[in-house]
């Protein structure tokens, strides 16, 4: 047991406890941080959270995270609607944007498949995957799903249900990363990259 | 440059990745997930941030951080007033509190000298403690300051000071931690345990 003798920063510790990542000590440091900081800081702070929590909504069009009804991506008249990458969250659309590679626009499901957390299908918003296939004109779905039973569990899972659209359906492509040594490749990872080896003049031509 | 698409989630990662030890990445993450919380969960943490820096003050008798004018510990009638136990900042006080075996009281100085950072020691409660040596009935003073080049250069610059005041000034015993290899110790804290050797006895009484 910590002796802080303060009951309001036990109780400011406790909350930022509460963070995943953040454990006790982290917690009282941060405090002690912030104990430090100029009063309008810290209210911005504590602002800028209750502001998220209270005014970021979800992308009518996709199950992004919005600011408004349609998310900058799905607003965005230069983007292929014709396009959709199939996501776990918000954070996986943050890294595909990054890559400044896709032009389409997402799906974001909210989470994968797995009976060990509770999580079932229709916890995700499939049904409203569906329904976008159904009302607009899409062409191919790529599956950007973690790479991890859950997600292959989930990808399979959908890719049932949307098979009767006959629409494209893709997968991210697994292999070796870049700058991996095959010594330290997984076996799976591997054997797949082996099976599905490229021709030499695709590799050329993407870097 | 990360691509958030919501200026909600944008201000709060960027108020978040101001806090020590909080990357870009860590505070995306942390806003992520405040946005899976319920917003009574994420005003109580932002309210026991604000509540912490509007109310908490600093002990007038001691510097400690405390929420009344006088601390917990200063307030105990039953610790030792009479021996000031002389620490960097709030987190020494919580680490020696945690040990149990210290009763008297504490003075915090806010820091130690440090040029490099600005720290002089006008920036510190020095005069403060001089006031206590000459208004209360101290026996003892006990240096509990960071074992660095700062934290002796401080204990020195203090020892001058209340040298006059004719008390029993002691300091930390510096040598090896429990459970440390002798091969693994550095010289000067191994150099120091031998020229400081205890009588064997002493250790039987301790442990």
């Amino acid at each position: 047991m910590e002796h802080i003798y303060s009951k309001y920063l036990e109780q400011a510790t406790e909350a930022l406890g509460t963070l995943p990542g953040i454990g006790k000590r982290t917690a009282l440091r941060l405090a002690l941080h912030l104990l430090d900081r100029d009063l309008i800081e810290v209210e911005r702070l504590a602002n800028a959270i209750v502001t998220l929590k209270q005014n970021v909504c979800y992308c009518s069009s996709c199950n992004n995270i919005s600011d408004k009804e349609t998310c900058a991506i799905c607003e965005n008249p230069s983007r292929d609607h014709s396009t959709i990458c199939l996501v776990e969250n918000i954070r996986d659309v943050i890294a595909i944007e990054n890559t400044c590679v896709y032009r389409g626009v997402y799906h974001v499901l909210g989470g994968v498949i797995s009976p060990i957390d509770g999580i079932g299908p229709n916890d995700l918003s499939i049904d409203f995957l569906i329904q976008r296939l159904q009302e607009q004109k899409i062409n191919e779905v790529i599956f950007a799903l973690p790479a991890t039973i859950e997600g292959d569990t989930t990808g399979f899972y959908i890719f049932r249900k949307i098979e009767p659209f006959n629409i494209k359906v893709s997968i991210l492509a697994r292999g070796i990363a870049v700058g991996d040594n095959l010594e330290y490749t997984d076996e799976i990872s591997l054997s797949r990259s082996i099976q599905q080896r490229l021709p030499y003049s695709n590799n050329i031509v993407n870097t």
